[in-house]
C-alpha cells in the first residue's frame, strides 16, 4: 500500500469509529446527514482538488485537512516557488505533472485528475485565478472575501454559469453543526425574532510585511478579512439583508494599518427591525457572536477560528459534535459536485458580504448612513 | 426584643457565618475589607436612611437590602400614595413622624433618625429632591441616571457642596467584588491595555403606561435607563472619559416608544485609543460585558442585574463572592459619610455619564461624530 493509501485506510477505520460515537439525533442535523447518507459507499472514488497557493493556510489548514476528507483527495497545487513544489510533490506523493505554476496554470484545463480548484491567494487574486479555473473547465471554491469589488464577484458568477460549473466560496463554518444550529434558531425563531446582534471578530495582525497589511494585494484590511466572520453570520443568524450600514474606522497604529484598516465598527439595521452591532479588528483579539430574541438569547464564542466551537443558549449549552472545519466543508462541495447539488455558500453569498463591505468602506469615507434598500 | 432587633440579631449571626466563609484574600479584596475592618465594631449605631418614592425598585430592592445593612438602617419613607405610607410604617416598624410626604418633605431637616435621604423617584424628579435634601442637611444617594442633563447634575453637585454634604450615585455594582475586579484589570493593565470594549444592556419593557416611557418624567428611553449600566461600565474598566461618540437609534414599535427612544447603538473612542462598541435597548434582554487587551481578555455576564454576576477571562473563571448589590452599596456609602471619606461614585462621576448619554443623543440628532476631547 502507499502511504496515502494506508493514510486513508486509517482514516476510513477512524471516520467509522466516529460515526458509531454519534448519536442517531446527532446524524440527522444537516451538517451530518452527509456522514450516514454516505457511509455505505466508501467504493466511491473521491473528486481531485488543487489548491492554487501553498502560504499559511494552505499548508497548515487545507491540506492537512484534505488528509481527512472521503469525497475529495488533495491531486495537485499550484505554486510559484519551486521549492514549495518540490516539497508538496515529495509530502503529498503529487505526480509532478499536478503541479503547476502561475505561467502554466491554465493547462490544468487538461488534467482530468483535477475536477475542483481551490483558490487560496491574496484577495486581490481572488477574480483572476477563479475566472481562469473556470475557463479551464474547473468547479472552484475561492477563499473569502470573495474578490475586493462586488464588480469582480459578478465576474466571477459569471465565468462559473459560462462554464457550467460550481462555484463556492470557502465559508468553512457553513459546514459546521454549530453554526448550522445558530442559522437554524433565526430560521424557525427558536427564541422569538432577533432583535440584536452583537458579533466580532479580530486578531492581533503579526508580521507587518504580510500581504494582508498591502492593499493592492488584500483590498482592505481588518473588515475583510475577518470581520467578514461576523458580517456573514449577522447575515446568516437573521435570515435577512442589512437595509442600512454605518461605521467608523479607528486606527492606533498608522505605520503598521497605513494602507488598511486595523479597527472597524459598524452598525447593520435588517428588515425586521433586528440591528447588528459588529467589530473587525487587527488591534486585539476577539471571536464571539450573540443574539437575543423576544424569548431568549444565543451566543457562541469561540466560534470563528479554526479549533473547536463553543456555544449556549438561554435553555443551555450548544452541544454538538465538533468537526474538522475545512475538512467538512471541502466534503461538503464535493458532494455537491458530484450531485449537481448547489453549494450552501455560492458566488452570490459572497458577493452580498462584498456589498456590504463596500457600503461600510463608503459610511467610512462620507460619515453617513448607507442605505442598501 | 422588637421584630427588627430580632432581625438584626440574625443578621449579625448570619453575617458572622459569611465572614468565616470568606478566605483571607478575598477579605483583602477592597470590596469586601470594611467587611472584615468593620466586623469587631458591632456596637456601632447604624446611619438612618429614608426612601423618598416607593415604587418598585425601593419597594423590591432597596428595602429588603437594608434588612441586612450593619452601617445603615431604614428609618424613614417619602410618598405621596397615603396607603404605602401606611403599609411602610408597619412593614418596616418605622415611627409615623419619620415618614413624608411631597409637601412635608423638607421638614426631614428636623429629624435627627434620618443621615441619608435615597432619592429613587423618575429622573425628571432627581435633580430637585436632591438639592431640596442637601438644603435640608442630608446626605444624599439619588438613582441613576443622576439627572436628565449636566446641567442639573452641575446644580445636584454644587448644593451638596454647598450644605458640606455628600452626593452619591446609585452605581450599586461600584460596590461589588465582580465589578470592581475588573476595574482592576484595566487599572493594573492585567491582560495589557484594552482595545476593544463590547457591553450592552436591556430589557424588554413591559407596561406601555409607566413612566419610563414618559419623556418629561424619563429624560430618554433605554440608553438614560439601562445603557448607562454599559456607558459605566466602559468607562470604568478602560479608566478613561471617551473623546468622541458616534450613535444610531433604532425603533421596531413606535406607538409603545413614541417619547423615547427603545434602542441606541453607540460607539466610544479612548485617548489610549481603546473603543467601546454598545447597545442599550428596552428591546430584548441582555447584559453583557467584554473586553479585549493586548494579551487576553475578560468579560462578564449577567452582570448588570441585582443577582448574581458572572466572568471569565482567557485565565479562568472570575471567582468572587457574591453580595446583595444594594446592601453593599448602601453599607459601602454609610462608612464613607460616618469615616468622612470620598464615596466611589460621587455626583462628578453621574455628571460625566450624563455628559456623554448627551453627546450621544446629539449625535443622533446630527448624524455626526461629537467630539468630547
Amino acid at each position: 500500500m502507499k502511504r496515502l493509501d494506508l493514510l486513508f485506510a486509517a482514516e476510513k477505520a477512524s471516520r467509522r469509529s466516529f460515526l458509531r460515537g454519534l448519536s442517531a439525533s446527532a446524524l440527522a442535523t444537516p451538517a451530518l446527514s452527509w456522514l450516514a447518507e454516505a457511509a455505505p459507499a466508501q467504493e466511491t472514488k473521491p473528486l481531485g482538488i488543487a489548491l492554487v497557493g501553498l502560504g499559511s493556510y494552505s499548508t497548515n489548514q487545507l491540506a492537512p485537512a484534505l488528509q481527512q476528507t472521503k469525497f475529495v483527495k488533495l491531486t495537485g497545487a499550484v505554486t510559484g516557488t519551486p521549492a514549495k513544489a518540490a516539497e508538496w510533490e515529495k509530502k503529498y506523493n503529487l505526480p509532478r505533472k499536478n503541479i503547476y505554476d502561475y505561467k502554466t496554470f491554465d493547462r490544468i484545463a487538461d488534467n482530468p485528475d483535477i475536477d475542483i480548484v481551490y483558490v487560496v491567494l491574496p484577495n486581490a487574486m481572488h477574480a483572476e485565478y477563479t475566472i481562469r479555473a473556470a475557463q479551464a473547465g474547473k468547479h472552484v471554491i475561492c477563499e473569502k472575501p470573495m474578490a475586493v469589488s462586488v464588480k469582480e464577484c459578478q465576474q466571477m458568477i459569471d465565468a462559473s454559469k459560462k462554464a457550467g460549473k460550481q462555484l463556492a466560496i470557502g465559508y468553512r463554518l457553513h459546514s459546521t453543526p454549530q453554526h448550522q444550529e445558530v442559522m437554524r434558531f433565526g430560521r424557525e425563531k427558536t427564541f422569538g425574532a432577533i432583535k440584536i446582534v452583537e458579533t466580532s471578530d479580530g486578531f492581533r495582525a503579526g508580521d507587518p510585511n504580510q500581504w494582508r497589511l498591502k492593499k493592492s494585494l488584500s483590498g482592505g484590511g481588518a473588515l475583510m478579512d475577518i470581520g467578514i466572520y461576523a458580517l456573514n453570520a449577522s447575515r446568516y443568524i437573521t435570515g435577512e439583508e442589512p437595509i442600512s450600514v454605518w461605521a467608523q474606522e479607528f486606527k492606533t497604529d498608522p505605520v503598521k494599518f497605513k494602507e488598511v484598516d486595523e479597527t472597524i465598527l459598524w452598525q447593520l439595521k435588517f428588515p425586521s427591525g433586528a440591528v447588528a452591532n459588529s467589530t473587525g479588528t487587527y488591534a486585539a483579539s476577539v471571536e464571539r457572536l450573540f443574539a437575543t430574541a423576544e424569548n431568549g438569547w444565543f451566543e457562541m464564542g469561540p466560534c470563528y477560528g479554526y479549533g473547536a466551537i463553543k456555544g449556549r443558549t438561554s435553555k443551555g449549552e450548544i452541544n454538538l459534535p465538533q468537526v474538522v472545519h475545512q475538512a467538512a466543508q471541502m466534503d461538503d462541495f464535493a458532494q455537491c459536485v458530484r450531485q449537481n447539488k448547489p453549494t450552501r455558500v455560492p458566488g452570490e453569498e459572497g458577493l452580498k458580504d462584498v456589498r456590504v463591505i463596500e457600503a461600510i468602506y463608503r459610511s467610512i469615507d462620507t460619515g453617513k448612513v448607507i442605505n442598501l434598500g
